[in-house]
């Protein structure tokens, strides 16, 4: 995994370990073609922002250690699970800088890998033996590919913002919300903690998003190994390009044009470059900032410990990371 | 679905209708694409047996009716889900006479409507709130995904009888087994009648494939749409061969040749014909026999009533059906 400086990190380094072990921890008997391909796709990196969710809430909160480390497993694994099928339905061939799972395996192959991870994902779920999380992890599941399906048929939404909040509410949000709502259940608290939490993952969720939505934009091409605003180029209208359009309300024929994918590839070139020079990213970097700032007010009420510093912490980098 | 003259059918047909509305009741507020493509596979036949087996068991043993349906109706969506991303993977573009999902969308979309039945059988087990089931639903999930993975890549094992049973048990008997185990588990009774109803289970579903297996070689093939001994074709091995192979040990260098897949397509239409006239497929229909003659033997000591009748009478017909 990708190593930072933060706090944060610190407080939860040593239960992350045992997060990584549990997620490659197998019932046994299974396939050595399953065990490498869970082993390549965990040692791919990835920030493991979820699991650390999982651990600063089950550790603010009270949470038995165990269930936390084996929610943060979960989470983790439900979220691989998802990436490998679309980057299998993207046709990606990388990700992080590592080969994706398609890019080594044939079809039926990466389909099946990805069902198992699901499979092992609702496993760990399930031994930790909560009811109520049971139901909120399946939930999600539903919710992120109803989303994907969603965004492959189009949805008849004419509204593109709402259309915009929807689409990260199921890509990303709903899983940093389930993270930090089945921790606070985990912990035993009531209902209104429970609520306060997955509002607070909510927020921080959409935050994360955004400014994944904003680093396409405008991250250096070499560090994130695609294109510059990779999205747009694929059709895909995200927050910086819909705040251009909304501060040029009076060119309604590229608008137009753009929302029905009718631009030629020159027109694009311009239309990326124009949002980068905009205060297109700014607007959205400070409606980012708007959510985390919510996140934060949330933790308020919350017990005064370091993971709740942590938490703080994890909102705040959430919108000042730069990869 | 297909409909049968059986008694035991009869027994459940009520609680049947209320299992295919429990399927297709989705949490509301999905796309529309996924109901359309649900709707499709449910109604594109299946005999519902293993529903059935559900909702036989805990009627004989007693279950809550609304929890028996719930769970019954997600054992068949999870079937479901295992069959879209099978068809997907084999190419299939036709199962029971109708399109398969893959013959009818991109691959993206049948990707993710197999994923959103995954998930949708995870929720309808997470609702009935049973931790026990919902451990042993997820552990058959990542049974049948590591058989079939096994089936992709091959398996170490130089038991091709042994293999052969494995295999079974991970595509067919792991859900007929989860359907009486979990069926028992919700109806409250002791471990011991839970172990004894899982076992039925088990040795219904290998008859189950078995007896599939065999119809492979003698079924009439405009009748089942696809030609004699396709598995064959596609250089897989079932009893029915390995039968013929045992009662024909003389003939060492066919034996290679076939589990090396070095047989030349004239060699493969002759020992088809031979295997069909021999005496193979009669031998596999014996030890089917035996499987459910186990079945019916662990039957004896449950409650008498009659859906008792009812899983004796199933048992039969998993062998004495034609199609």
């Amino acid at each position: 995994m990708e190593t930072t400086t933060t706090t944060f990190f610190d407080l939860v380094r040593a239960d992350l370990e045992k997060v990584e072990a549990r997620m490659r921890q197998g019932p046994g008997g299974h396939h050595p073609q399953l065990n490498d391909a869970i082993e390549h796709l965990l040692s791919s990196g990835g920030k493991r922002l979820r699991p650390i969710l999982v651990l600063l809430t089950c550790g603010m909160l009270g949470a038995d250690c165990d269930e936390s480390i084996t929610l943060a497993a979960a989470v983790e694994m439900l979220h691989t699970a998802t990436l490998v099928h679309d980057d299998l339905i993207d046709g990606s061939l990388l990700r992080r800088g590592y080969p994706t799972l398609n890019a080594k395996l044939s079809l039926g192959a990466t389909v099946l890998t990805g069902d198992y991870i699901f499979a092992r994902a609702a496993y760990l779920a399930s031994v930790i033996g909560s009811k109520a999380l049971m139901r909120i992890f399946s939930r999600t599941l539903m919710t992120i590919v109803n989303g994907e399906i969603s965004q492959l048929f189009g949805t008849q939404d004419d509204d593109p913002r709402q259309e915009y909040f929807d689409r990260i509410y199921a890509k990303t949000a709903s899983l940093f919300e389930v993270s930090c709502e089945g921790a606070a259940l985990l912990s035993g608290c009531d209902n209104e903690v429970v609520t306060t939490m997955k509002s607070f993952g909510y927020n921080v969720g959409i935050a994360f998003q955004i400014v994944d939505d904003i680093l396409d934009f405008v991250s250096d091409q070499e560090r994130v190994g695609k294109p510059v605003a990779n999205d747009l180029r694929q059709g895909l209208i995200t927050l910086p390009t819909l705040c251009y359009l909304e501060s040029n309300l009076e060119d309604g024929s590229l608008r137009e044009k753009l929302l029905h994918r009718e631009l030629d590839d020159e027109t694009i070139e311009c239309l990326i470059e124009d949002i980068r020079t905009s205060g297109a990213t700014d607007q959205a970097l400070e409606q980012a900032n708007q959510f985390i700032s919510t996140a934060k007010k949330l933790l308020m009420d919350m017990p005064s410990n370091p993971e709740r510093e942590g938490l703080y912490e994890l909102a705040d980098y959430v919108v000042q990371r730069t990869i």
